[in-house]
């Protein structure tokens, strides 16, 4: 039985997502996702649009889905030595570097294997997190657009 | 076995969507969901922030949903002589009349129950498409009023 883990955000979920995940599911028998908590959210991105309970409840709702945990406040490799993977799979557009992961894997005595995946080819069928909040932001600018010259005509 | 159909957009997946598929699965034992087209989306609420092929595909992914289908251009009653649903589930929101859509069933010899959800309690834990909308227009205000500050005091 090999355990695959694959971490990230997971903030309003998108197919990108699903395609991560299921990249990640193939190298192994057991997908065990590790939600990051909003702080590690805060310090790698940005402000989360959800709080991290939610973020790991909506993920337990997947499928492709076996466990998922939220992640340690300040180690992410403390949530290791519970899990024990015998791979980590990183996202394309994940920052870590999977050089310095494997080196403190070594550190902690942790036999795990850190593969990062590849982009997803057919990128434009995917609406990402960024694009989806992009899409609401221009949605808005437009609507307040149309009352500022609704407005001008009164 | 009781086939359970419940309707939506889906739009940005959250918790009070999972809540409402949950509810109506318990009213039988296959719980099929029909997704909105981008054009019933419209016509009963808004313009979709996502397309109606993702946010098909994305519902397929969840575990509670036994199968999902795209709902038909102008007529929504025509894919009930496909799924040939027990019980059709309304979303305690969700715009339709019981009485009419009873009235319409009849009128097209479908033999389904309708039965209207009630309200998830614990509202306040839900992150709603409205509530995740509003987040990302009030951050991105902050964000321009940062930057308008910002600019004055070059």
């Amino acid at each position: 039985m090999v355990k695959v883990m694959a971490t990230g955000a997971f903030d309003i979920l998108h197919l990108g997502h699903i395609y991560f995940l299921k990249e990640a599911k193939k190298l192994g028998d057991i997908l065990i996702v590790v939600v990051a908590t909003d702080s590690t959210v805060r310090k790698l991105k940005h402000e989360p649009v959800n709080p991290e309970k939610i973020r790991l409840d909506l993920i337990k709702e997947l499928k492709i889905v076996d466990k998922a945990y939220l992640g340690y406040e300040n180690d992410i490799y403390e949530i290791l030595k519970e899990i024990k993977p015998d791979i980590i799979t990183l996202g394309y557009d994940q920052l870590h570097d999977e050089k310095t992961i494997e080196k403190e894997l070594k550190n902690r005595n942790i036999k795990a294997k850190v593969i990062r995946l590849k982009e997803y080819k057919e990128g434009s069928d995917l609406e990402g997190t960024r694009k989806i909040i992009k899409k609401i932001i221009a949605a808005y600018e437009i609507q307040k657009t149309i009352e500022r010259i609704e407005g001008e005509n009164k």
